[in-house]
């Protein structure tokens, strides 16, 4: 078994390792004396795992409660939060008793939220079950849920007590589950594991599942470390996404999903560097090949215009201006604030 | 101005003097380089004093909102969260933006809790203004709200960045407004402070508003310094509350006002510790006179069993035991579990 230690206020371990989901009940109970556990989840992952998980949590004495809400992002809102913590008061969950998140991003923001928020916080554990949410949302204690007026607007900063990572549970779950998470596998090369982005390029990703689990995990986790509410190098984990996160916006949310989003996302910003001479020359083209390779999409017929205008909106919502993160090359990045001038003739 | 500073996280000033809210933007200022400040106040409320403080914070540079909700516990709701929610972000409020909670406990609660979901947290400050608010629910950062399962069941700790009070404010609002926090007052000078206690017997609480608002004010911060997150000493706090809550919901929070319900079960666990040789002899009878004098009552009709099957059955949400606060003198107090054997014998 994989071990990682994220050092946050109380320190928690990160534990990767293939069937990890019949051992978990013994895992959570190791940090947890709860005598209620609560497992959230949606109808797909759900369908898949919830007895399974139940069943291990039940060996080890917790009485398990089941909370299943439609899978999909048009779920993640108030009125889903507002069932789950009805649901926790219902079972009379106290504050010594501990939340289950199961399942992908949505799944693991909500569920997070709901258990900083219920009786003013208590214990919660993750088992991320898709590619992006093994390697990126499970780790660092965001957690969130949509406003009509924009994703993520509510939330909290609560770590969990423990995440398990099974990656076994990627072969069961439909192909887009994983290739969505790879645009983030290699994000993490792109910004801090050259060795990482090179393994990719050579092998196969499936081929070394735990490692790349691991490798990515480790880079976010020093990160997170460093900076846990976001105030400086955590901008880093946002290559690709100022642009990723337009594109999303273009669609409404329906087109291109997160991953493939931030595939385009990091070639049309990488493509711009490179020709102001900021990155290395030949990135963008490695880049492309990698992104083909895993079935992720490199370009996308959505105006660059339409998009820096969409960023340009989006930016009302931060003070800080538009921030671009950008490569020195494979491996190394770093964050660039632009003036809306400038963004105009860095991208022409 | 009186001035206490709060030892928690990030440190922050309690700020007492009549007539402060007319310069409330200066102080506010103090504190945040927000652009745009959210004025959350309730229909009461904000009636009196909205405009004033809106003034105030426009005369310092903040670009002002208001969102009023209706007056009452009633509002104390999931619905109300979500639309001060949608409030600050219909108006684009950035992370360094600020909220302003104008109002009394239920404004500061939501308010609080507004503020530290909204984008995973953002600056807030309290001007409290019921007794009961400017001596105890604007310090201490416990920010909630209800869900139809039990009071309090959804929130965070999330500290203010400065408490403004204003006791001027106390002479416009209903008298309600002030002999409900007197219960808390008293209650302060049971648990920990004698000589507000006494000076609450000798001279009549209006006359030295100031003093005994600091006095109380004080004691609670000392309080909270220790214990943040409520698991040891600031459960002093809830002397008189154990029963008292169980009075409240007997009634269905329709029937005493929070503050009589506490006066209430102030007295009941001093007259039980009392015949029980606990507390200092004659205690009873001196708070039984205080409690009169202020306007409180010191005895209701619901019949002492049906409340401790209430408290029994609120234990359900609490692993830690019929903890009862109790004094041992006027000034000095501690926390004694009781069984339910021990408890029937003890209140018998």
């Amino acid at each position: 078994m994989k071990k990682l230690t994220l050092n946050v206020g109380k320190k928690y371990d990160i534990l990767i390792e293939k069937n990890l989901l019949d051992n978990c009940g013994k895992l959570i109970r190791e940090v947890s004396k709860a005598k209620k556990a609560g497992i959230i989840t949606d109808s797909n992952v759900g369908l898949f795992y919830a007895e399974r998980v139940k069943e291990s949590l039940e060996k080890e004495g917790f009485e398990v409660f089941i909370h299943i809400f439609r899978a999909g992002e048009q779920s993640k809102n108030f009125e889903s939060i507002y069932r789950m913590l009805c649901f926790l008061a219902e079972n009379t969950f106290t504050r010594s008793d501990i939340v289950v998140a199961l399942g992908g991003g949505v799944t693991g923001d909500m569920a997070g939220f709901t258990a900083a928020s219920y009786m003013r916080g208590i214990d919660f554990v993750q088992i991320p079950t898709s590619l992006l949410a093994q390697i990126d949302s499970s780790v660092g204690g965001k957690t969130g849920v949509d406003l009509p007026q924009g994703k993520n607007l509510c939330g909290a900063f609560w770590q969990p007590r423990r995440v398990i990572i099974d990656p076994e549970v990627l072969s069961t779950l439909p192909k887009a589950f994983f290739t969505d998470g790879m645009a983030e596998a290699i994000k993490a090369g792109c910004i801090k594991d050259k060795a990482l982005f090179e393994r990719l390029e050579k092998e196969n990703a499936p081929d070394f599942i735990e490692d790349m689990i691991y490798s990515c995990v480790d880079m976010k986790r020093k990160v997170v470390e460093n900076d846990e509410r976001e105030k400086g190098e955590r901008m880093l984990l946002n290559f690709g996404h100022t642009l990723g996160h337009a594109i999303e916006k273009y669609y409404d949310f329906k087109g291109l999903s997160h991953g493939q989003a931030v595939a385009v996302g990091m070639v049309l910003v990488t493509r711009a560097s490179e020709k102001a001479g900021i990155t290395e020359k030949g990135t963008t083209e490695r880049l492309i090949e990698l992104i083909k390779k895993y079935g992720l999409p490199f370009e996308d017929k959505a105006e660059l215009a339409e998009l820096l205008k969409i960023t340009r909106s989006d930016k009302k919502m931060s003070n800080s201006g538009l921030n671009f993160v950008m490569l020195k090359e494979i491996g190394e990045s770093f964050t660039k604030p632009l003036t809306v001038e400038q963004t105009e003739e860095f991208f022409s």
